[in-house]
């Protein structure tokens, strides 16, 4: 009996079924009115996986399911079959032998059945599966007249009895294995497949013997016996010590119970009218819609697995199956109507008949994501909405960059060319010869060679290096380390905090820890930046080919979605790219990477180092003209379009040489040339950069601090701003620049701040005449910002949550020292009592912390639009191009997310999945 | 007439003064029923205080008050005198005229008035004082008669003819100068002392022929119309510019109008029989319950001031005057029962009569102030709580700790002895010969000299000179830079941060920047490390010396309070000094102050350098039976008492020499020695050092994080915990250690390290068949940790809010940077179109920060005690011992604060006060 609770909410249904324990793979969908969860309860998984796949038309081999209630009652009852249940399979079963005009026992045409236990949850421990039931010293006679293939009905035969006595019967393995070891010996072979009929005959009878010797019972040959004992193996195997453990470990209720799927065996090996398959209903490497797979005429699931015959590819089956192949189309076409969705499929042909063994969703690239969820829509199988919950956000990354070769990159790992992996810091794969020295990463390019720029890490005066290069590997520094940073903005692919790598730059090589490897320069390396892996030699890649259902799919994104998609981008280049991509305006425009470009670090170098107000003022003077220009370029990428510009953010040393370096040359150069002129002018820039060092720089004098402490460079910047903006406005076009102030953590940071500044603008339009339309806001970066909020919104326009900077104050995580000490440490488990427990379960830089940073943001968004109601608010971290915190963005309702150019496409689908899934919720 | 809304609450008494605008001095208390609120409003702060002075029944010379509300009517008419109010004014003065026998213009008894403005805020801008109006031609002869003092009489009327006409009559002061120095160049004089009596009636004369000439109108010779003129330029300086600006500055109302108080002249230079003096009613220095000033007889009140003739002790009055001073000792009993408080009083005889001209609430030194609020209250004057209410926490300190004389500290200033200022790090005063040398401050210690180190910044290698030193000076590091930490942990003044020291420890000099002096080593200097001064030679200090008096108070306020108070205490010298001023228990014990001894540091270090785990074990057994002896001799100290462990915080480099210094002497030798063992040596520490380096160590591997990834370090100590716990349980004594995992951020960092180190705990135990009373509980100080206080609340017992880190990362400010760099700034104020705007109002390090870290303190206690109702809160932070703190601390439910020994006292005291100031909001 099933108590009412676990068959589902339908009361009628419930009744209806209420004394039925075994239901026909025919029967059971409509039983259960198609209610999958009431399935999955009664049936067990693969149970209500053999009775869908029954109901959506397709041939699948009979059978029965005994359902879970059954195999309660057994545990209940003292561990004995529930009265009368074997009555009822039998009776169940006659009507599959009818079905195949086959018989349990049957000596003429036996009936050969797998038994399986199934439960609701897959759960390994239990017993698996019996395969040919039935066989016994007549049967075997029969399968092998059937079959044509002795030898394969007395493999089949001693394989029976081998699982059997193990499952059933709880006989050791060993025996059987070693009568098999003691027979080869005999034989002088080595391998199974070495055995002839006889010779597997032979063993099938040790076997039984064996089993009687040890059993005291002989093996039986009663197929019913075998079949009652075969079920109540596989409702014992729910209570054995492993399927316990399991449930323990995984927190299953220990009252669910199994069901036991008995189904009716078919065989592709029975003649030339036979065969045996895998494929899938679409090509799962392009989306193409077209059978693609494989299949062998006259054998078994296992030939094509062991690859002793070579298997032919589908479409040959047109040509020698015609009928059976119509049956698959017609099949596939079925199955994805009644799944709404690709299938990857195994079946068998026997004697002309085809059956299913297998179906489930079939696996593919992200461009067949893509196009089969564009042309499922099409074909009318789901709708937009399920479309775009079709494909995997990140995904769509992988079409915008070249990739590599999937099994050439296999390949390479088999054949021990994997050197190390890093942060995988700018995704995209990139091929080239090592390179040292930024310098030569310039000339060597020139000359059309292809270079991957590897350094300890990186700085300002390498671009010229990076620009470029193929790609970068940094053997230091984080997800945010300049490296990083830098190449993710020109999409270019990265490697970074590669620790494996020791890098020799005088030597001008590496040593890979953990190898005895030496990479010299030259050397040619293969990086992916999607993964962090670096290989040695050349691995093939594929190109980026954006097809037409990637604009479709996007499009249709677009209809739904509520949040805006920005982008970050700091040069004219990348908001063109951003635009492309269908970027909605510039959400952050990093103004620090205009000023550390060659040709204008030694002015800011100059600015900084400058003893007095009068030689600042003069290299002010020349970056003025400098970021005018770049601002109308960014400004014209963007016409139309908001543009948020962040003021100049990092602290001051970052533009000058590290501390660590001059104190090495001011020692050495005091040993060797104390009195050198070189010496003296090292000094002089040592004293500075010491005068700037700080402790802790990302918490000390930078973002609104430098811009309060230093207001010649905030207001040289908006007046470039503002020059730039009435300059495109005079020419007609439309420009809206919305001036950040980031690191805001008092509101009267802002307010002074934004006083000084706005003025600065507002002097710019009336000398010019000409209006602007602006925006003052605020970078809420700073925990003390969102628990202020409300104050803090008086004073800005809008709100963009810099959520770098805020998970690593909520956290108190220096990003750069965290993921190369203890976040990885974190993420794999500490010991704790012997057992690894871990302590974070993501990188909270790469995925928004919703309990803490969340709960702030939350915090912040209601202050803020308490305070000032048509407050914009936006998210400009990282964050901002991962599609679950682009919903908890959508759920705390900002207006919009920023992330960089490439990550455009993937918020765009992410934001119409955040909708789509809080309308799901709502049900 | 006074509008209801401005005579207050009693609708009688309203009623009653409706139609008077005048009221005698003695009268006017009465009549506003002695509401001080409401007096003020009609009366004006002066005349308010002079109605209450007359009413506590001393001898006030008589006078009267105009009501501000005439004041109002006069501007509301067009600047027009209101009706009828000179007449009431006359009315008025009569009765005053009769009280001192005799009469404004009377030629034989004249009465000299002062008349003055007096609104209900103190408003510089305003007429201040006419004195001796009354004075012409006729009475200043009598004047001359009646004071014997011909000179006085015509100096006074000349000043008044310059004072009324300037202020009056609206003419410019500087011809009156002019006539001065002209008078001056003639008579070949330069002090305006040096004129004779006939000298300064031709002036006076010649000062009234200026009047005529500039006015038109000859100077009032009739004193009605002196003073219905000096009432009406009272009324009109309301609306002066002046006054406007002021008001507008400080968003005072501009209708509340201003009173006019008119008085009779009381002269102190009639005879021998008069005086003028001034004296606090108790000794302001000590609190001693005797008169404490000077005077001097037949003189005025300038004549003190100018110090021409030098005062008296005031107990010389006894001898000289014994009735006046019979009478002066009652009027200070009179006053002090009245005003409830020791008064600073001026006062002037005439004749044998005393007259008080003023008192207010006397200044006085901590130590006068906890003598005069126990004497109060024993002398039932006030309250206990009242006296709880009348001690500055933050004032006790100074009774802990040497101090300099006051005075002799001013000469010093004044003589140009002052060289700098750093940060007020560690209170205390010390004096000492200059030492650069930490080796060097050891050994002459030992020879008994005394000393101060002053160092660039101090490291745990020089320990052993700050703990003989009596002051330490560092040019560089913060309020928790090292030397600021360990000064303040040992009770030793520390100025840190003094940039203006430009230390030259190789050339062993000082350069002070911005002067041209250069100090030497074994130069003389006193520090005071309560306000940051650093002073040439040595200064008197006053030694600390705790009073009956202070122990009552704080007796009293442990009888109020409800907070708990801990100390902050690494060692047993500390605990037992925190115990001795009342601490329940140790909050803070921080154990890496015990890893920075001398003779331990080499032990740690080669646990950091421990190339492997057998010789990692082998260091840390080493420091075991080092820790168990701290912990056995705090336990012992606060036996019975709860002991708050926190286990191993700062990050390992922290142990190791500086990354910079390493990179000089290795390039340094490089150069040099290329094949020395020593480079050999200093390479690989330079090696590990930057393996450990850290770009923000704040935010990096410290805290809970390093105890789970190097497990065996923080088992080490727990080990030793228990170890000396059970030793002494053994022994009969009651310890509590409470186990503090620091930096948590996320409950699973918590929960694996609780449960690993519990079991050491319990092993412990096991092992001696001992069990001790114990906790396990989180510094509270990353902002995540306070966000998510319900799930770390499960696994803790008690939340100890470490504010100084919470206060770091919830600002995002590095302390050791920004109070060098931008902290400083931000309090002095930013430039903000051309106004200075401040951006902090207090140093958050200092003052908690209750917008923002006090937000997401009561979000962690909401949140803690919903998860566990019976935890345990306390503050650890700097914050713990700062008054303003602890009263938020009790606001939001904390159960104890704890903080440095030496704030104990102070402590107990605020959360005293915290507790009374919530009782009289509730009124």
């Amino acid at each position: 009996m099933i108590s009412t609770t676990e068959t589902g909410q339908k009361k009628g249904q419930a009744t209806k079924n209420q004394t039925k324990r075994v239901f026909q793979f025919a029967d059971a969908f409509k039983a259960f009115d198609g209610n999958r969860g009431t399935m999955r309860e009664a049936l067990g998984g693969k149970g209500a996986g053999l009775a869908e796949m029954t109901a959506s038309g397709v041939n699948v081999p009979p059978g029965i399911t005994v359902i879970t209630a059954s195999c309660r009652e057994y545990s209940n009852n003292g561990q004995s079959m529930p009265q009368g249940l074997m009555e009822e399979i039998k009776q169940e079963l006659s009507l599959i032998e009818a079905k195949v005009g086959r018989k349990l026992g049957d000596a003429e045409k036996p009936l050969l059945i797998s038994v399986r236990s199934g439960a609701k949850f897959s759960m390994p421990g239990m017993m698996d599966t019996i395969l040919n039931l039935g066989l016994n010293e007549k049967t075997v006679a029969s399968l092998a007249k059937m079959t044509g293939n002795k030898r394969f009905a007395w493999d089949s035969y001693r394989r029976f009895i081998q699982m059997y006595a193990s499952v059933v019967l709880e006989l050791s393995k060993d025996k059987f294995e070693d009568l098999i070891e003691d027979k080869k010996d005999e034989l002088g072979i080595t391998l199974d497949t070495e055995f002839t009929a006889e010779q597997l005959e032979e063993l099938a009878n040790e076997f039984k013997q064996l089993v009687k010797k040890v059993s005291g019972k002989p093996f039986p040959e009663n197929t019913d016996e075998q079949l009652a004992l075969a079920v109540e193996a596989v409702f014992k195997s729910w209570n054995n010590s492993r399927a316990i453990y399991y449930r323990n470990l995984n927190k299953i209720d220990h009252n669910l119970g199994t069901a036991v799927n008995i189904q009716a065996m078919v065989f592709g090996n029975m003649d030339d009218t036979s065969a045996t398959g895998v494929c899938f209903t679409r090509n799962p490497s392009t989306g193409e819609k077209t059978l693609y797979g494989e299949y062998l005429v006259n054998a078994q699931g296992e030939d094509v697995v062991a690859g002793t015959r070579t298997p032919k590819k589908i479409s040959e089956m047109g040509k020698e199956m015609p009928k059976v192949y119509e049956e698959l189309i017609a099949t596939a076409a079925k199955l994805e109507s009644h799944y709404r969705d690709m299938q990857d499929i195994e079946f068998t042909v026997e004697q002309g008949k085809l059956y299913l063994l297998q179906t489930r969703t079939g696996k593919r690239t992200a461009a067949a994501a893509v196009k089969v969820a564009c042309d499922l829509a099409s074909e009318k199988i789901i709708n937009k909405n399920e479309a775009l919950g079709r494909v995997e956000p990140l995904q769509l990354n992988q079409l915008l960059l070249p990739s590599f070769d999937f099994e050439d990159k296999d390949k390479a790992k088999k054949s021990g060319r994997h050197l190390a992996t890093g942060l995988n810091a700018s995704p995209g794969a990139a091929i080239g010869e090592i390179v040292f020295d930024p310098n030569e990463s310039e000339s060597l390019s020139k000359q059309g060679r292809k270079v991957i720029l590897v350094r300890v890490e990186t700085c300002p005066d390498d671009i010229h290096g990076i620009v470029p290069a193929q790609g970068v590997v940094t053997s230091r520094g984080g997800m945010t380390s300049h490296a990083a940073v830098v190449a993710r903005g020109m999409g270019k692919p990265c490697v970074a905090g590669c620790e494996s790598f020791k890098v020799d730059l005088q030597k001008q090589e590496v040593q890979v820890a953990g190898t005895n490897q030496i990479l010299r320069k030259g050397e040619i390396i293969s990086i992916d930046g999607s993964t962090g892996e670096i290989f040695k030699g050349a691995i093939k890649t594929q190109d980026p080919n954006l097809s037409k259902e990637f604009g479709t799919l996007l499009q249709w994104a677009d209809e739904v979605r509520k949040l805006g998609v920005r982008a970050n981008a700091d040069t004219p280049d990348d908001a063109k790219v951003a635009r492309q991509f269908g970027a909605a305006g510039i959400g952050l425009c990093r103004t620090e990477h205009m000023f550390m470009s060659q040709e204008r670090l030694p002015v800011v170098q100059q600015m900084i180092m400058a003893a007095n107000d009068s030689d600042r003022a003069l290299a002010l003077a020349k970056l003025l003209p400098m970021q005018k220009e770049d601002f109308i370029g960014i400004f014209k990428a963007m016409e139309g379009l908001p543009v948020t510009i962040r003021l100049l953010d990092p602290p001051l040393h970052e533009f000058l040489p590290k501390l660590s370096e001059l104190i090495a040359q001011v020692a050495t150069l005091r040993a060797t040339s104390p009195k050198s002129p070189e010496l003296k002018a090292k000094e002089t820039l040592l004293r500075k950069v010491e005068e700037l060092h700080e402790s802790n720089p990302m918490m000390g004098l930078r973002g609104c601090r430098l811009g309060l402490l230093y207001p010649d460079i905030s207001k040289m910047q908006v007046q470039a701003i503002f020059e730039a903006a009435v300059a495109l406005k005079k020419d007609g076009k439309n420009v809206h620049p919305e001036i950040m102030i980031p690191l805001v953590g008092h509101v009267n940071e802002l307010k002074v701040a934004r006083t000084e500044l706005e003025q600065v603008a507002k002097d710019v339009m009336q000398r010019e005449q000409t209006t602007v339309d602006y925006k003052f806001g605020t970078m809420i970066e700073i925990p003390r910002a969102c628990l202020t909020a409300d104050e803090i919104a008086e004073h800005a326009e809008f709100f963009s949550f810099g959520t770098n900077d805020l998970t690593q104050m909520t956290f108190g995580y220096s990003r750069d020292d965290a993921e190369g000490k203890f976040l990885q440490r974190y993420m794999e488990g500490i010991d704790c009592l012997g057992e690894k427990q871990k302590i974070l379960n993501e990188n909270p830089f790469e995925v928004l912390d919703r309990n803490g940073v969340g709960k702030l943001m939350k915090i912040a968004v209601e202050q803020g639009l308490k305070a000032r109601p048509d407050l914009k608010l936006g998210i400009c971290g990282e964050h901002g191009g991962e599609p679950s915190s682009i919903a908890f963005a959508h759920q705390i309702g900002l207006s919009y997310v920023s992330c960089s150019p490439y990550r455009v496409p993937v918020a765009r689908l992410a934001a119409a999945q955040a909708i789509l899934d809080i309308s799901e919720k709502d049900k």
